[in-house]
């Protein structure tokens, strides 16, 4: 399989070498010793696309303003919320809470502009924030699909295969979270297996639980077993997913989950989850200052908790149906949505979390992949900064596909090729090309192209160029039927990371004493 | 098929009003008459993607000067191209054609910045360049494929058919030019029922024939029958594709169309077509300096045979796999290539041609959309003014795809509504919505929703968003399969345009009288 992870690897200044034995056997020899060769977190050289005027984000902004002045926001059964808020000079009746205009905006400002997030390999250690992009897997699906078993309910054994192709496939940075549901695990259990399986089988960043405040402290116990108590009292090896009940509401579970973290100087994501039509307007100018005030919030009160703690700007939106009901994905109003709130993102100062690799189809088809695009490329064109959902996402965010996990691990490939921009040293003008070969001939034999071939272009591992005899003698595979087998093979050879005993020991202790200090949870 | 032609218009503000049964019954009944609600060119309201500085623009700008002032471009076997060079001042050796540094820039400048396309039917005519943007169909397979009948050698029959797409499809506002190859009609008298199946079934703009000076003649002649002598004396109604022979060549057939055309004031597309790695070099700023150079030459060579001549700008550009050869397309570089090309094109002061929906896939799968998306987000993005093959294009343009023509109307649609951008009114902040359903509650019903829910969202009339049980009880049909039975509802609901029967006889007297004089050639 020299050409499965390499391959998925692509960009062309990737540390990847492609092509060549020498690069192959220095691929399997990495690994023999369980080690990858990855693709570092994108550091973008190319502008990022602005699609809204000074004077019309301005506007916007103005109207979150008002809206969490005059709306409100409520803060729903944490009593600690309030008084916080009440302590900070808010404006709060029962469980609603008005900010006089600025004010989220001003608490904001202590938080950092861009972070570390360090993994147990310090090489895969990500920057969140600034110029920077990191793929992280799809998050949620209590369903798992492939073309042999077709849709299934997730268990823990489909939440390790993902774990491992987000380890090896070198676009994608990050672990991940909740990259499926394992329902054959207690649900007052299964965070503990889920954050074993991120700790133990993948050396990438992951993220914390939040399903509930104590599963968060479980999470930065186990963390702190890892990396050491120190290392985790002084840096943030976490982020984690705190979504907004939205329209204006955050619920306990997420405060509490928001609270644990943002003390213990863990990154929390806020994220307002809009469906525009339910729980926004249907109008992208809408559902921008509604995130706005959502988002500045949530923000604001992570600050409140702990001045100073890595915080993200997060934006979940797609639209539903209005003949339906149901979500829509890969449009373009959500397209213009998520380029307006990287672009109110930048101008709060603090990181920004969207995008992915968004689709309503049922099957990894055209469908999928058309809406998926439509999320990724306005993704990697407005700069931001944390993807979640960049690869595996199926049936609106129900599924994670195996074949899909491929297909979009290479598009993410392609984003980190693009977002390095253009070679412009002598060698990429390539003059001395044009006149080496000059009118008429071709560039197949020039110097210039012998001494580029092995990385000029992106290389995909699941495109098919060949001829058209060629993939009918192949068996006339289509793309979903080539990513089926990509994804056994990538199993088939993945090699566990190296781990100190003690540690995996001291892991599995843990676990083992929370699982036994608690009956079985299924609901 | 209700759905079918107005799902595919898709535009939120486009003219065609979606949903309501009064709605519906216009359609109908402006179907009857043969009138087809369309979508109107696109003049785009967000700002253009720039990807390279001013000053990378301009290292680019010279390392294209010293490629027409040093390496020089050959127009071959046209001595009278020759003669128009040297009495331009060009240093004219053999077949060789110099430059001094600025001279081709220079003469462009009579070249129009944009200028209209006139249809028959006046309410088509489509602006090229500036804010604007025309999709075209594919061009030039030799072959069709759809799921029923696989991939097969296309005859005039399919050219009919595409055209009657076109003609359909609301997003797509020209009917192009080779939709496929008619291989069935002697090849020395194809053009004369292409062009007749353009002006006949459908009334939106045309593209001429390129593949003799005298079959661009008999373009005109035509066109002067359908929209009299006088008025294509004095405007343009058609466009036609003048390819570079890359690198760096022009070859008579295409400096004859080309001269035929613009002493006619007819436009011509002047295309370097790049496979970079076998036609240039493999890294886009040395693409992008050729391109310029190669389209400098053309677009300068149209001015001289007659200054004011409108002219496009055109750039082919895609990649060769360095292991077999083959073409690619959807990668990143050729998306690099696109956003500066159309930076230099805007620089230069000309309307600009590239991207379409390009893809190496031989069936419309997940590599098909991933590859077209590819390109064709960059082209919306990139501000293209005219873009060949927005719809049906697969296996490196090889094939002219039913079902892919659906799918890529649909692209199209998505990329018309997303163009417009942000509707910034009192509506479109939707500040009402929010103060009326506040904290907590939902959007659906709201006075806001009730409003705007028929025009709010882009409607897709090939995903599917339906519940997993739902789509799997109507049979768990794949996009290719729902765009399978699309296309041919479309077909069957096909109404042709009216048209002055002594238009139609005094066409139809030309073509027979044409094929008359001339023995059948098939090659």
């Amino acid at each position: 399989m020299t050409d499965t992870g390499a391959g998925a690897a692509g960009g062309r200044r990737g540390r990847s070498a492609r092509g060549g034995a020498g690069g192959a056997e220095a691929r399997r020899a990495a690994r023999q010793s369980g080690k990858v060769e990855q693709l570092r977190y994108i550091t973008r050289k190319i502008p990022v696309f602005e699609t809204l005027s000074t004077e019309a984000l301005e506007m916007i902004e103005y109207n979150a303003d008002t809206i969490l002045e005059e709306v409100g926001i409520d803060f729903r059964d944490d009593p600690e919320a309030l008084a916080i808020w009440k302590e900070a000079g808010a404006d709060v009746q029962g469980e609603r809470v008005r900010c006089p205009r600025g004010m989220c905006r001003k608490l904001a400002q202590t938080a950092p502009s861009e972070f570390t997030q360090h993994a147990r390999n310090r090489e895969r250690s990500v920057q969140i924030g600034g110029n920077n992009t990191v793929f992280a897997p799809v998050y949620g699906p209590p369903f798992v699909r492939d073309l042999d078993g077709g849709r299934r309910y997730a268990t823990i054994e489909d939440f390790r295969n993902f774990v491992k192709l987000a380890y090896s496939m070198p676009s994608v940075h990050h672990s991940g979270g909740t990259v499926c549901e394992p329902v054959d695990i207690p649900v007052n259990k299964r965070h503990l297996d889920m954050l074993y399986s991120h700790m133990r089988l993948s050396d990438k960043p992951y993220m914390g639980s939040v399903t509930a405040p104590e599963r968060a402290e479980d999470s930065i116990a186990m963390s702190k077993i890892l990396f050491g108590d120190d290392f985790v009292d002084n840096n943030t090896v976490m982020i984690s997913l705190i979504n907004a009940n939205s329209p204006m509401t955050f619920d306990d579970t997420m405060l509490g989950a928001l609270k644990v973290y943002a003390r213990a100087n863990q990154a929390c994501i806020v994220t307002p989850f809009i469906l525009s039509g339910a729980m926004a307007p249907v109008t992208p100018a809408g559902v921008l200052a509604q995130t706005l005030a959502e988002a500045l919030a949530g923000i604001a009160f992570s600050q409140l908790v702990n001045p100073g703690a890595p915080v993200v700007f997060g934006s979940f939106a797609s639209s539903i149906s209005m003949q339906s009901g149901a979500p829509t994905f890969g449009t373009p109003e959500p397209a213009l949505v998520l380029y307006g709130a990287a672009a109110l993102a930048r101008r709060l100062g603090v990181p920004f979390r969207s995008g992915g690799s968004l689709c309503g189809s049922k099957v990894p088809d055209a469908q999928a992949a058309y809406e998926s695009a439509q999320t990724l490329m306005p993704t990697a064109m407005a700069g931001v900064n944390f993807v979640l959902h960049g690869a595996g996402w199926l049936e609106g965010g129900l599924i994670s596909s195996y074949e899909k996990f491929i297909m979009d691990a290479d598009q993410l490939g392609m984003m980190q090729t693009m977002l390095q921009g253009y070679d412009l040293t002598e060698n990429g003008q390539a003059m001395d090309a044009i006149r080496e070969v000059g009118p008429g001939s071709h560039f197949l034999g020039c110097a210039h192209t012998q001494a580029n071939f092995q990385t000029a272009f992106y290389r995909s591992n699941i495109a098919d160029n060949n001829s058209f005899e060629q993939w009918e003698a192949e068996g006339a595979l289509d793309a979903s039927q080539r990513a089926n087998k990509i994804y056994k093979r990538v199993l088939a050879d993945y090699v566990m990371p190296e781990m100190d005993p003690a540690t995996d020991e001291a892991l599995l202790a843990f676990i083992a004493r929370k699982k036994e200090s608690m009956p079985d949870a299924f609901s």
